[in-house]
């Protein structure tokens, strides 16, 4: 799905269910990680102009969907707070080369896992909360397409950069870490985490 | 108007007039620089719940603005690029106090004064573009509105911090900063320079 190489653990989403405060504060602080990820990469490439309108336009739904998650967490009386993430995205991160267009490559390619791992585990929590979690039901039902498309965005400017046999061949490389990293036991329930 | 405590140089219209796409260019950037600050205080400021939604939604329109001003940039064949900024926001940011709730006070401040004189200088490009223009005293003419409902979204989140007095005390400091800034010389025709 999405060009991610595993499916998420079927141990995931009861653990996730149980915890579902702590997964949408969570999911809050994902969402404005990555509208804070798409205006870095406008800062670090003006040069590139293709990468602008899509970015901003996504930013733009980024901090929509955090807005969102926030209204939530209100009704539910969950208190925003930070919160120790997931040691997913600095893993991910860590992989990032050095030099250019290696770096934005791999930068553009971590995005669309994310939104890939994002979009697979909405749609868990869409089909497999309970009723009386249907504010949150609804939400990740709705947040479902945008995550798609999302990844799409990234793997379209991965292959304007570099071509698209490159950009696949990396986002393939890079999947499979990504399934290693997403699966590795984690004393936190995390959207992205074990 | 909106707390500023200077106008415009009235010798400023006739030069930002003939270096327009200049002055667009710069436009570009700085409605970049204003959503990434709105997005900055989200990251540095997570215990203020007060701040996130409007610092979301304002950063939201930011990088709207951003996307319409490229779009302008495209019609008249104006390459996006970097360009040297002016030393307004350099200039403001030195003043900003280390200790909190100083320091987000100032930030607020000078975003809201910012903002204020974004505002002006629309009025007087809205007002004064030749007709060959119309592209950008359109712009100018639809985002002042925005400006100053931002300037007012700054200064309620500087009073919901500190309460009105405090608030309106260390804005009309900041404003009197301000005026010297702006008029100061510079080589550059810019948004924010003299």
């Amino acid at each position: 799905m999405l060009h991610l190489v595993s499916r998420t653990d079927p141990a995931w989403l009861p653990r996730a269910a149980s915890h579902l405060d702590e997964v949408l504060l969570d999911h809050a602080h994902c969402e404005k990680k990555a509208a804070g990820a798409a205006i870095k990469l406008l800062f670090a490439y003006p040069h590139h102009r293709f990468l602008q309108e899509p970015l901003a336009e996504l930013a733009r739904e980024e901090l929509e969907h955090f807005q969102q998650v926030l209204a939530i967490l209100d009704a539910r009386g969950v208190k925003y707070q930070t919160i120790r993430p997931s040691p997913y995205g600095m893993a991910l991160h860590a992989e990032v080369r050095r030099d250019e267009p290696d770096r934005l490559l791999d930068l553009l390619c971590i995005s669309a896992l994310i939104e890939a791992r994002s979009c697979e585990r909405f749609q868990l929590l869409a089909d497999g909360l309970a009723d009386e979690d249907d504010d949150a039901r609804r939400l990740y039902s709705s947040l479902l397409a945008s995550e798609a498309r999302h990844h799409g965005v990234y793997l379209s400017l991965a292959c304007a950069l570099v071509g698209r046999d490159a950009a696949e061949a990396r986002l393939a490389e890079m999947a499979r870490h990504e399934a290693e990293v997403v699966a590795a036991p984690c004393d936190r329930v995390r959207l992205h985490a074990g």
